[in-house]
C-alpha cells in the first residue's frame, strides 16, 4: 500500500499520548522508520534521528507518515506547509486522521504536481469481492475480544514478531488504521460496505505456504453491539485455525456500552467456536491473551494461573511475559 | 422515503419473471398501487389499470416505481424518454435496480429541472449512527435463516399484515431493496459501511408503544460466510423479543456456496439465541417458517408436523397456510 523507510512525523504533538501512533510503528516496526520530524513545539521525543524533510529524502524515506493525533483528528494549518514541501521533495504522504488528506486542496496539488500519493488508510482502496467461502492452504489466526480495545492488535502483533524470531513463515494483517500504519497495508474493515466485509479478509488473506502463518488482527466483539457484525465477517473471512481469546480482567463495563458487562472468557468460547467451525471445522481455540496491565505483577500471575486452570488453554500476558507460549500453542 | 400511489413501471418485460419486483409490490401493497405502466412490447399483465403518465398523475400517482429487471440490472434507452416524461408531469422516481437512477444525466436533468427526487433504494442517504445497544420499549420481531432466500422478506410481510388485519399494531421494516420498494423505506443494509450496520437498525427500528411490533425483514444468514456479518448486525440492532426460524428443505448447498450445505433449524436455533440474548436476554425462538415450494401438499404437510415436534414450536409455511398460527406464537 505505502512503502518504507518512513519519516514518522510527530508535528507539534504536546506529549507522548499525542504521538502514540508514531510510537506504535517505531515500536513495532523500527526497520521500517528513518527517522522522526519535529516542528519546534514539539514536546515528545521517540529518541530517535531527527531529520529535516530533505535529510529524509537523502536517507531514502519514501512515506512521510503522521504519527500524531490533534484533537478532533483535524489537519492544523501549520503542518500543511512541511507536508507540502514532503510532497515537493519527492514523499509520498499516508494518514490514518479522521480529516483527510485527499480533502485538503493545498496537499491534493502539491500531490499531482509532484507525483506523489497520498494515503487515507481510513478509506478502502481496493474493490474488494463477495466472499466466496473456499478453502485455502497456509494457516489463520485471529485475535477475539470479550470486548473492543482489549489488546487484540498488540497479541497477533506480537506473535507474528515471535513467529519471525524463530524463524517461522507469518504475516501481520492488519484490519485497522493503526495496524495498517504499522504494516503499511491492510483492510480497514470497519470503513468497508457490508456486503464485502469478509471478502476484504479472505483478500488479505489469501492462499499461502502450508506453513506459514496470517496473524489477523481482530475488531470489535462478537458481544459488542456496535460492532459485532465486523467480529463475525472476520472470523468467516479469515477461516481462522487458530484463535486467542482477548480479555482485560479488571474492565466493568463494555466499551461505550455502560448498559453492558463483559462476557467470560468461557462464554466467549463458547460463543466463537460454533460460529468459527461454520467455515473451518478444524478451528480451536489455543491460547488466552490477557491485558493485565491494571494489576500488579502478583495479582497478574495469579489471575493468569487461574484462568489457565479453568480454562485448560495456556493464559499468557504478551506484554508481560512475551508471546512465545502463545506462538507454541499453535502446535 | 418516497410516496404512494405508486405507477407500477413494467416497461418492455418480456414476461413475469422480468417483472416480479412489481408483482411483489402490488402482491403486498395493492393500496399504494395506482396502475401499471407497459410498453407496447411488454409481455407482462399484473391484471390491474393499465395508465399513461399523464393518466396516472391525474389518478394521483406521486412516483413512478420500477418494478422490472433488464438483463444487467441497466436502465435501457428506450425507457428513458418515458422516464423523462414522468419526472416532467411531476412524478418522483424510485429503483433498486444495479445501475443507478442519479447516473443518468437526462434523468438527473429532467428532475432537477422540474424539482423531482430520484429514489436509488439500493444506495443509504441516512447517516446512521453508531448502535448504542439501549433497551427500547416496543417489541421487535425478526426472521432469520439457515441460509439467503430461504423466505424471511415473505415470512415477515405476512406476519405484518395479519397483525393489522386483526387490528394489532405492527410496522413492517425493509432492509432490502425489494422490501424498500413495497414499503417505501428503509435501510439498504448491504449498502452500509460497517460500523454503522447495527445503528442503522436500531435507526429504522426506534422506540415504540408497548404493544406495537416490528417485523424486520431478515438477510443473510448465520451460517452464510458472504453475508454472516449483516445477519449479526441485525440481531444486535434489531434487539429482537421474538425470533422466526426460516428454512427450504430441499436445498442441498447454500446459496452462492456450493462447498457448504445448510445447517439444521436445531442449529440455526442453538446459535443464534445466545447472540440475540447478548442484546435481549428475554428473546425467544417463537416458531419455524418453512418455504416449501417445492414440496407436494402431503409431503409439506408431513414435514411440517415432524419440524413442529422437533423443534417444539409451531412450524408454518405462510405461503401455503396463511401466517396466523407465526403470529399467535408471538403471544
Amino acid at each position: 500500500m505505502f512503502e518504507a523507510p518512513y519519516l514518522l512525523f510527530l508535528g507539534d504533538a504536546p506529549d507522548a499520548l499525542a504521538a502514540k501512533m508514531a510510537q506504535g510503528i517505531y515500536d513495532w516496526r523500527p526497520e521500517a522508520v528513518a527517522g522522526q520530524f519535529r516542528m519546534e513545539e514539539c514536546g515528545d521525543d521517540l529518541g530517535i534521528k531527527d531529520l529535516s524533510i530533505k535529510e529524509a529524502v537523502e536517507a531514502g524515506a519514501k512515506t512521510l507518515v503522521i504519527g500524531v493525533v490533534n484533537r478532533g483528528g483535524v489537519i492544523s494549518d501549520n503542518w500543511k506547509s512541511i507536508l507540502v514541501e514532503a510532497l515537493e521533495a519527492g514523499m509520498d504522504i499516508a494518514s490514518g486522521l479522521h480529516t483527510l488528506l485527499c480533502d485538503q486542496p493545498e496537499l491534493v496539488e502539491a500531490a499531482e504536481k509532484n507525483g506523489r500519493t497520498l494515503h487515507d488508510v481510513r478509506i478502502p482502496t481496493v474493490k474488494y469481492p463477495i466472499a466466496n467461502g473456499k478453502k485455502r492452504s497456509g494457516k489463520r489466526c485471529l485475535a477475539v475480544g470479550t470486548d473492543c480495545s482489549v489488546g487484540k492488535m498488540y497479541t497477533t502483533l506480537a506473535m507474528d514478531r515471535e513467529m519471525k524470531k524463530q524463524g517461522r513463515k507469518s504475516t501481520f494483517r492488519a484490519t485497522g488504521q493503526t495496524g495498517i500504519l504499522i504494516e503499511g497495508n491492510g483492510v480497514p474493515l470497519d470503513a468497508v460496505i457490508a456486503d464485502f466485509m469478509a471478502g476484504s479478509i479472505e483478500y488479505i488473506t489469501p492462499e499461502n505456504d502450508a506453513d506459514h502463518w496470517d496473524f489477523i488482527e481482530g475488531q470489535g466483539s462478537l458481544f459488542h453491539a456496535s460492532y459485532s457484525g465486523v467480529t463475525m465477517a472476520l472470523i468467516h473471512g479469515g477461516q481462522p485455525d487458530a484463535l486467542i481469546l482477548c480479555h482485560e480482567p479488571t474492565r466493568e463495563t463494555m466499551r461505550g456500552l455502560p448498559d453492558y458487562t463483559l462476557p467470560s472468557l468461557e462464554e466467549l468460547r463458547e460463543m466463537v467456536l460454533p460460529i468459527a467451525k461454520v467455515v473451518n471445522p478444524e478451528c480451536k481455540a489455543v491460547a488466552c491473551s490477557i491485558n493485565t496491565q491494571h494489576m500488579s505483577e502478583d495479582e497478574a500471575l495469579t489471575y493468569l494461573a487461574g484462568v489457565e486452570k479453568q480454562m485448560g488453554i495456556p493464559a499468557v500476558d504478551p506484554f508481560r511475559q512475551g508471546a512465545e507460549r502463545l506462538v507454541e500453542a499453535l502446535g
